[in-house]
């Protein structure tokens, strides 16, 4: 190493650009979140599977088209052809855990259950331009069940995403789980009688719903509007009596379940599509009461309109309902959490045939964001018990006390630096975030003691008592050896 | 995607060569096994770290000479080179957790506590020929202290891998975790009076020990020796007094540490760093001692040499000793199941600074295959409570029934398939591994009861019974629909 030294200069120690690591308490509690997830998935008959992160470009498939630049948006790389070694084969990272269950379906299709609920957890990588907030290897949470055309499926994704909300600690009445449903929608463009080469631009005005309200859609879809920077955005060129079913769609939540679907049956008009698409809103509302989860929890909401473009039937969005303030201190709702719905062709592009699917998506990184800024996750920073080093000689008196206390299911361990400044190994067990250092001299050990030092009444002493106080030191205290555990248990309550 | 099928074949549903999905027990059972080693780690004072997958290859750094072809070995690609984009810069993935432990403690070196307890669980990539058993992706489950050049870091380690095991479920008994020592090899040479161009021949040489033995080695140090196909091996030429001590320090296994001690300070003869290398062993055996950690637990063994060329100071080693059946029913013994060592120049090509580190890997797929030949693993295979579906038109109160058990606590599904055939239901239900099915039509609709059917009682008598005894059917009892959860909590047991 030493000669590649001269000859190299020195790599530099940096993430690549885009990634990031993730370090102790990051890495515990999206842990313990996705645990707690895995848990309600678990209860509901969900298998958990781990694909391999590398996929054929192939069997992703999104991609093909740009078959000059296999690689826009996902890491790919082309295997060395070697006879009998590499098959010259592209290979890239997956971008989500989608596409990987496609395959999957495809390829075990005949081992698989049918239906088959899976959930899946971990990271997906996006050859994206990195930016705030945006990174290039980032948790996906998924669960879907592959193989069942009833929306009895969809009805037990959406109760199952309210209860994996709850058990991560997100109360009831902080969160609502959305469901609309694209076959409506179709009902609706069809009574409105919407062309088929129109129908795009109409799925864009409403994406924008959200944003530009009743009559911004109105205008969208009718003789156009200025947007905030002054330019007008062309219309579609409706007329006001085809815009109003559109429209009716939209604003057709109602008071409750009941009073929506009426709407909707009256938006629908005699489209045979959009009675289907009702009916089934109807039957998933029907079975979210069996399984009594009330509409404070998951509800028929036609304005949810994110995805309808993609998902083929019904459509769910989980929103998280309380406010949190922005980095300019201004409240606002925290938004979206998860996302999911029913879709076709999974399985189709390999097999041929039509496999109907339905699932949902948490974001991780989103919902951990979320739980942060409530106070329900960070809690278990607490750090070790430090055993500090009076004497090196006497090591392996040390680790004994370390030892007890681990014995005693006390998370601790022996200070491993150089022992020779003492200042700095209490510093160092600040930076651990440790709540008790133990210390023994050689005197102390002659007469059998140790001290035991309350680091977190020690802070609190050092924050909020005079100089009087502090050096009466009652954050420390003297007990036998034989103590050792006890006293530290006392202290660490 | 109906045009783009018209000009293009259909992609193969494949797991790319190499690689494998995870399925349902084989992600819950590493999973566990993994909580439980984490859990031994947290108690002594590591924090869990969680790299990015991808690094760029100059990060990596163990493949940079080969200048020509940076992806031998690892997966890797060069970024676009796009004005504020890409970097054109290689990357990589990991192919191990060493390598971005180095990285990111030469990058927060200001920033993470010194020394560095950290431990590391995740798959790592290796581009090479996939063979029978050997994977492109695979777990590594690591735990290294960095920036301690004290040994008690080392017995530590050791002593912390022996919890593992036991955490794990592998009895006292059926695991030895050995030490050795890099510096008393060196001593070794030293007395030996090898020369330094030789010392890479002898390394390779008491590498075979395993496979020779003391007179295989003895034949390879001095004269050379016919291998099993009757091939000649030279040998390093040796004379037998040179060769002595190299092969005292192998075969200085004592009946307790104190014994090994007393050989090996006999083989280094006068050598400075043998005699610091043996004083290094003494002091690991006492802190192990003050652990409370005995012989039969982690002793101190100079037989062991895999690592001896690679690891600078006490090199350790975690065998299963108890026997399993090979794939011929021969009996053998487990084996190794997590290696390490100490090491310098972590960070060193980073920084151009020394620093000491130590650490061990557990070979995550290995203890874990070890789990199921003792039946350690496996057991939680029980799938859901399946409701079926006697009426579509029901759907809401079957899965009103579903709900009921999650309610308790019960893993439970309704069959989401086409219900036409009853049959079909009953064999999801087994392939499921489900231990009850619930079943109601019509009539008991009406009457307010339900049936529970005792799949696994059921399977026995299938398999045991006479056919009239089949026929009676007492694994199939009618209750209450009031009563469901109670019958099922009761078969559940």
């Amino acid at each position: 190493m030493a000669k590649d030294q001269k000859k190299q200069p020195r790599p530099k120690a940096e993430t690549p650009k885009g990634f990031r690591d993730y370090f102790g308490a990051d890495v515990t509690e999206r842990k313990q979140m996705l645990d707690r997830i895995a848990a309600v998935y678990h209860r509901h008959g969900f298998d958990p599977l781990e694909t391999s992160a590398v996929e054929t470009v192939d069997a992703l498939g999104k991609f093909l088209p740009d078959v000059d630049r296999p690689n826009a948006g996902v890491f790919a790389w082309q295997e060395e052809a070697v006879p009998g070694g590499g098959s010259g084969d592209w290979l890239a990272l997956r971008y989500d855990l989608t596409a990987p269950l496609a395959r999957v379906a495809a390829q075990f299709r005949n081992d698989l259950p049918s239906p088959y609920r899976r959930y899946a957890m971990g990271p997906v990588w996006r050859n994206e331009k990195p930016g705030p907030g945006r990174f290039r290897q980032f948790y996906q949470c998924d669960a879907d069940t592959v193989g069942s055309a009833s929306v009895a499926a969809d009805a037990e994704i959406c109760a199952m995403l309210a209860d994996a909300l709850e058990a991560v600690g997100i109360a009831r009445g902080d969160y609502l789980v959305r469901i609309n449903n694209r076959k409506v929608l179709n009902g609706v463009l069809e009574a409105a009688q919407i062309l088929p080469d129109q129908a795009d631009d109409v799925l864009r005005s409403i994406d924008k719903f959200d944003k530009v309200g009743r009559d911004g859609v109105l205008a969208l879809l009718t003789k156009g509007r200025k947007d905030e920077s002054g330019a007008f955005i062309d219309g579609i060129g409706l007329d006001e009596a085809q815009a109003a079913p559109v429209l009716a769609f939209l604003t057709s939540k109602g008071a409750d379940n009941a009073a929506t679907l009426a709407n909707l049956r009256a938006a629908v008009g005699g489209s045979a599509i959009g009675g289907d698409g009702v009916s089934e809103l109807a039957q998933i509302a029907e079975m979210l009461a069996a399984m009594q989860v009330g509409a404070d929890r998951v509800v028929i909401d036609p304005s949810i309109v994110r995805g309808l473009g993609y998902y083929t039937g019904p459509v769910f969005e989980a929103e998280l309902t309380f406010d949190i303030l922005d980095e300019k201190g201004r409240k606002r709702q925290f938004g979206s959490v998860a996302g999911g719905g029913r879709y076709d062709g999974l399985v189709e592009r390999f097999t041929g045939q039509k496999v109907p699917a339905t699932g949902i998506s948490i974001g991780v990184d989103r919902l951990l964001a979320a739980l942060r800024a409530k106070g329900l996750a960070g809690q278990e920073t607490q750090g070790p018990v430090v055993v500090t080093v009076m004497d090196r000689d006497r090591m392996a008196d040390y680790q004994a006390m370390a030892a007890d206390l681990r014995a005693a299911g006390i998370r601790a361990e022996v200070y491993l630096g150089n022992p020779k400044n003492f200042g700095n190994q209490l510093k160092y067990a600040d930076k651990r975030g440790a709540p008790v250092a133990i210390i023994q001299g050689g005197d102390e050990a002659e007469r059998g003691v140790v001290q035991v030092k309350d680091l977190i009444l020690g802070a609190k002493i050092a924050a909020e008592a005079s100089h009087e106080e502090w050096k009466a030191q009652p954050a420390q205290t003297e007990v036998a050896r034989a103590d050792l555990v006890a006293e530290v248990r006392r202290i660490l309550g």
